[in-house]
């Protein structure tokens, strides 16, 4: 079989007016604010007008521990989304905003794919209504503020080397990683180390998605701490008096972002912060509205449920009171035969050859990690369905070994073929899933606001993670008992790990056990509310690989883009 | 009198519906392509469907060499296309984007001011709809993409010393001027020291302004040189490939922006490069638009008329082929007491108090830069009108001063009042620039493609600049000589230097004479399509002075915005 390539399938799409869009969610027609023909904005007033208490049943899409390329979450996501109008139940997605660095880097856009995307794909992919730049400009602001702060006689003796405030840009740029700014001669500046991270790792985009109102990121941009003073005093964006200005900046992008999918579903795409030191998940307003509107609000957690879903649970919900009530697990042959540890999977590379082979007892194999993420969904009192992404190189017997797996779990299991047949293939995932939510359910945060850090990170790591134990470098340790002092001791922990392991060690598949957690460091984001742990080397800054997508992306002749994938 | 604020103003105006503003220009709404409520993009399939011929009077706004504080000419422009609706003309009005750097940092936004002012100024000063930000994407690509080649083996032989392509960011940041990257490890790139300009001094940023269409678009990014091989031989975007996913960056940007002035002119507003570096013009794509739809176009040209008209002339419309019909110089009071030399004006601080006293004769003593300008808008044929642009504090006979010396030169002269009375206070200028420009004229660029670059130079300095001659350093001699090598020769040149004087030196005021017109070095923008040959110090990434506007900036309880200028 063959299947046109996304942009094909985005470029068939007949698109309904965003007006008609927008209606299935109960939003008027002056409640969008248009941005070309196939986005608009959602004015924040919708939150005046919808009615108060939530209507739809919530759904985080989550997965097993992905190989390096992806499980198709998103895909099952749209496809999800989809199939729930099939069954009749009006439905809305809320995903994240691309970054443009992976579009031109590696990895390609990321709406989605086949006859599960968002559309237009290239809308999606490429600049959206500005939000990925409003972010970066915010940021960069603040830095230009906080150097001129310094240039101009440091009043409120900020220590330059505990600067932790770097700036960013949505590229791939390695180069821009660790460099030296401020030489030249006096007038340019003041001579220091820093470095650039890409715009989603901004602790503004942190902040975009986890406000609740214009005003909330107003207050969260001002707690942002940048460093630290020659006394050890945290030094914040409102001391710089530069967060008026950054929620200027940003007065716009609070406003979550209508698109809908190639059967018109509606989707919300809103921030897109990184799934490692940020908490990986689109914009709490977005939530907010959404599940006003709608009886399904499907949405995307990042990376493996140990991630994206633990932060969805403890800091997402934790901060926008919304109540889970399923969670689907994306569930690949590919990915579990590769916890089986014989075969090695790289991005950008095809596949083994031998892993194409019919091998149910490969998939046997890895299955310790499906069951170990079916207990983490399970830990915070959601139910939990696994969603077998089919693959044309899948064989049934290795489908039914995951299925036999997931029910001796308890879990519902469905697989799910949305990539070819759009809404109609994840049916039963829906009806699943439908079933799943009905239940009654005892949704529970992992831990309360009173615990002390240490105790919060111990309990994700040996809860979720299934470490043996913590051990935290000197630094960190240092840094928790700080933090305790400064008053930050209440906020949730991101831990901040590799996503292709439970553990902290990529190369550890399956569900590993007796090893412990290495915390190397830990960083706060005040303003966006939470602290986060360093175990491993965390990359903020990707870079590009021999041959970038960009070099095969142009426009022809028509001025039609081509080579977007 | 007081006058309510430019940000009270804006929020006052009764704004139109962007389709009826269109219609003023014979744009249907299918060529709209809504952003927000008070913003849209012009479809290029405008091009297609206007008259083949221009039906405008085409009228270009420059000034007297201005004062660091600006003499008005962004306000000039629009009450001047406003006045032309009071006389019954179907007028447009040109403009550039401002930039975000300056909004947040000394010189506040740049939408006119008063009366005739463009609205809503939150938009136009903020990220309007984007094509700032498309320019810094599409321009840090490139970077990337040149440095990943480096990081990859250098196939090209590209010598890193000889690097030309640098990064842009749209905000005021001096210790981004002069900085080191690659530090770090083997896997974080190759350590060279570099830099960042602001956005608005980036050569896309000059592409997109002079660009025809977006197939042209893509060809000039193309032949952009980001440095040389160890060999000598120039190396460009094409060979990079980058050009395609540049131009897919920016094509949305090459649409035309259309707002409304305060009383509901229409306004196209597009491109906003430098005006030292490049040619400080708004886009032509714009103007063939709005010179196909219009009875006057009526757009401005940065700094005096030595720089932003001289480009306007020999760089803007020998690419679009445009005939102008007349110019108008602004000129004021407080510009020609400057030039007297007797006082000293400063940015950001108020003028000296004996520059407010009634005294014509200061203004006579100035007058000789006047005579000049007058004489540079004559050079190429065309008719100019002196605009006087009023201001509280002058004096009638002050006034009366500036129409002698313009009428002694010949030139049609007016009052102009459009700051406080909107388009009726410049009724009488637009009668006079009507006049102006139903004079047969003879329009002609200053030197043709043929003539060598040292030549071109030559023509520039001595006939607009009024230098007694040219001295090149030794290394731009030599560039000079490799650009003819290379081919470059036909090209256009945009000299670089102070918008403070008619010399190079920012000290030599009126209409200075005998004086030599250094060249210390010559860069080139092959795929803007002109050479830049730089006589002092051209600074290309501002800083933040003592206190930002950023510092002042903030939303309200409602979500207002407060303190923009």
């Amino acid at each position: 079989m063959t299947i046109p390539s996304d942009l094909d399938i985005s470029r068939a799409t007949a698109l309904k007016p965003l007006e008609d869009v927008a209606a299935q969610l109960g939003l008027g027609a002056h409640l969008l604010e248009p941005y070309g023909r196939t986005v608009a904005k959602i004015s924040l007033d919708a939150l005046e007008e919808l009615p108060e208490r939530p209507t739809a049943r919530y759904v985080v899409v989550s997965a097993i521990t992905p190989t390096p390329l992806g499980e198709g979450k998103t895909t099952t996501t749209v496809g999800l989304g989809q199939a729930m109008r099939h069954l009749g139940k009006r439905s809305a997605i809320a995903i994240r905003q691309p970054s443009m660095g992976p579009t031109f880097g590696i990895k390609g856009g990321a709406a989605g794919g086949g006859y599960s995307q968002v559309v237009p794909m290239e809308a999606l992919n490429l600049h959206l209504t500005g939000d990925m730049h409003a972010v970066t400009s915010a940021h960069n602001l603040l830095a230009a503020m906080l150097d001129n702060h310094l240039h101009k006689g440091n009043a409120l003796g900020i220590d330059p080397h505990r600067i932790t405030w770097r700036r960013v840009l949505d590229v791939n740029d390695r180069d821009l990683r660790t460099i030296v700014t401020g030489l030249g001669g006096r007038a340019d500046g003041t001579p220091r180390q820093t470095g650039f991270d890409i715009t989603a790792a901004s602790e503004v985009m942190a902040v975009l998605a986890l406000s609740t109102s214009l005003q909330d990121l107003r207050r969260r941009l001002g707690r942002i701490v940048v460093g630290y003073t020659h006394d050890g005093e945290p030094v914040t964006a409102e001391q710089l008096r530069a967060a008026g200005a950054m929620a200027v900046i940003m007065r716009e992008a609070i406003k979550p972002n209508l698109m809908q999918t190639t059967e018109n579903t509606p989707v919300l795409v809103h921030a897109g912060p990184f799934g490692n030191i940020a908490h990986g998940n689109s914009s709490v307003v977005a939530d907010r509205i959404a599940s006003r509107g709608a009886d399904y609000l499907v949405t995307e957690a990042g990376f493996g449920a140990d991630m994206g879903a633990e932060r969805f649970f403890n800091i997402k919900c934790r901060t926008s009171g919304l109540r889970p009530d399923a969670a689907v697990l994306v569930a690949t042959v590919r990915a579990l035969k590769a916890h089986s540890g014989r075969y090695e999977v790289v991005a950008g590379k095809p596949l083994p050859a031998a892993m194409l082979e019919e091998n149910p007892d490969d998939v046997l194999a890895g299955a310790d990690n499906l069951r170990k993420q079916i207990d983490n969904i399970r830990l915070h009192g959601v139910p939990p369905v696994v969603a077998i992404n089919a693959f044309p190189t899948d064989h049934p017997s290795e489908h039914d070994a995951i299925r036999e797996v997931a029910e001796a779990e308890g879990a519902r299991v469905t697989v799910s073929n949305h990539f070819l047949e759009g809404g109609k293939g994840a049916v039963e995932l829906a009806e699943a899933v439908v079933a799943a939510a009905e239940e009654p359910n005892d949704f529970q945060l992992l831990y309360p606001d009173s615990a002390d850090l240490r105790s919060k990170i111990e309990t994700i790591a040996t809860k979720v993670y299934g470490a043996a134990g913590v051990s935290y470098q000197p630094a960190a340790a240092r840094a928790l008992a700080d933090y305790e002092a400064n008053g930050y001791g209440t906020l949730p922990v991101c831990i901040a790990k590799t996503h292709l392991s439970l553990s902290s060690d990529p190369t550890l598949l399956g569900a590993p056990t007796g090893w412990t957690l290495p915390v190397r460091e830990v960083r706060a984001s005040v303003g966006a509310g939470f602290i986060y742990p360093i175990c491993g080397d965390m990359r903020t800054m990707p870079g590009l690989g021999s041959h970038p997508a960009a070099e095969s992306i142009d426009i022809d002749d028509r001025g039609q883009i081509t080579g977007l994938s």
